[in-house]
């Protein structure tokens, strides 16, 4: 089968790509081409699949038409830009994170005898306050940002596809992701990330929120796994309502970092340095805690289940499996 | 103030303008000027308050910003295709459902300092099966249809224009607008009115569905009380969920009939004719039956209480108060 990742050059789209090329098949079917799209070209690993790798802007309405060219079997929409960026730039949020996904909708549509399994990756910003301690299943969509509302409207353009027979689409909503690798960035949920990875790099990290602050969590490799999954699932048990929420933990910063205790001893705890940020704490108060995600675990869908799994797989992942 | 009626050649448009020339005002500010839109240019009235008509396609982009050349302080969009269009003809559905009110919203953020009041009639099709017998306020968008799905991502459009401060949104979810003046029509939902109308006018109508059927039901005259409220409504009441579902009343087609027995008698029922249709009440069972519409009530929408006060009204407003 052939596999197109647009998105490739993120975070989750490296690890993705770096996945498909170990495993080498999606289930029973072996992989015998890969096809890479992002805004700048991913970097194309040695390997023995084929693969091709192209620098697109997908909200030319062209670019998804041409990548289908060699009618990818499998195709993971991971493009957007981020929360802030959706925010602070209304109309390129709209471009990139809207009408980039539509027009590659579109162009699955024109393509005659053709309907690939697309797994498009949405998120918990889909809802927004007033919200329950525990989100269940059936809650509505509520965005409260930009990047929220852009990624609710791609949900329901997969469901009418989907619906309509031109595309077998799977939306997940990922949890926020828990160790990003790399260097600190300016995302307000970045702390959560940077309390684990900088002491576990001898650095200092500061936490600008409370430890009582309670947010849901997965890993990347949590993450890949997911994309993995919804990749090979029999969508027949989606029925309709083809975006689930995933699997994850609902951790607070206290419980983050008594994990990071147990993994990596006081000194690694002391690094942590509390410098409230009441503009910070503002904004995490208004996200989601905790997620009851009965409908994707009841299709397979695996999240770790405490935090010390997530810090172990961040030190196996990209620590080579040592402290440093 | 300057009011533009868009999709004003429609029934519901037609009985707005009506309405919007008899009281001269929207609250307490005198009605200035009316503009009229529509796919073919609206009669006209002879009035006293200056009135223009334009015929205009809102799919084309510059067609909104024509429209907004006065500044209108206050705008009702109601132009749509129906359900059924929107389900045979995919690219219209998107491009006039769709576009056309997200050109309307682009048009209004790109004039300075400017921030209408913009009422959007939204449809009980944002939501399909599996539902509850009693649909509450907190229930996901889950539309089954193309037009559902159209429909539903304007309520998502509509809450992010207004959360920006580029306009006043709000969304109307109207009820089956029961009983609909004019000929009968091949819409599924046809029949609801058809089986009052006709037999107020001395003529068969076919019942294709068994008396047991439930539905949600409001007349024309409380669709255009709604509009009204909702352009006048202190939003700030809305919270971020801009959206709301009409209130209306459940009741059954036999409930209906009796309606018509005890305002019309005996033989304007005996006129109705049973002729199951098998296709007809398939669609029919995938809708909503009954909504609780708190949100909506607490903020001073009022629909009718019993199905003799929506028969009632259509004498009144279609057959000068007589039974033919």
């Amino acid at each position: 089968m052939k596999v197109l990742v647009i998105g490739s050059a993120g975070m989750v789209g490296r690890k993705l790509t770096a996945a498909l090329l170990k495993n080498g098949r999606i289930g029973d079917r072996a992989i015998a081409q890969i096809i890479l799209a992002d805004i700048v070209a991913a970097e194309a690993p040695a390997t023995s699949i084929p693969i091709a790798s192209h620098a697109v802007d997908l909200s030319a309405p062209e670019a998804a038409t041409k990548l289908l060219a060699e009618r990818p079997d499998l195709i993971f929409q991971l493009a957007a830009i981020v929360s802030g960026e959706a925010e602070a730039d209304f109309e390129k949020g709209y471009r990139i994170n809207l009408d980039g996904t539509r027009h590659l909708l579109e162009a699955i549509r024109q393509q005659p005898d053709y309907c690939p399994r697309l797994v498009f990756t949405s998120s918990i910003a889909v809802f927004g306050e007033p919200l329950p301690p525990e989100i269940p299943d059936e809650f509505p969509l509520t965005p409260l940002t930009s990047y929220g509302t852009q990624k609710a409207i791609c949900e329901l353009l997969l469901a009418d596809y989907s619906r309509r027979g031109f595309v077998d689409g799977i939306g997940i909503r990922l949890p926020t992701i828990t160790v990003r690798p790399g260097k600190p960035n300016k995302a307000a949920s970045g702390f959560f990330s940077g309390i684990i990875r900088e002491p576990l790099a001898g650095l200092e990290a500061v936490l600008p929120v409370d430890e009582g602050v309670r947010h849901w969590f997965a890993s990347p490799r949590a993450a890949v796994n997911f994309l993995l999954h919804a990749a090979q699932l029999d969508t027949s048990g989606l029925g309709q309502r083809r975006s689930l929420t995933m699997p994850g933990l609902a951790a607070t910063v206290g419980e983050e970092i008594e994990a990071l205790r147990r993994v990596a001893g006081d000194k690694a705890v002391s690094l942590i340095r509390h410098v409230p940020d009441e503009t910070i704490a503002l904004i995490v108060a208004g996200w989601p805690q905790a997620f009851s995600a009965k409908r994707a675990e009841s299709l397979g869908f695996v999240a770790e289940k405490n935090f010390d799994d997530i810090i172990r797989a961040h030190i196996e992942d990209e620590l080579g499996g040592r402290i440093g």
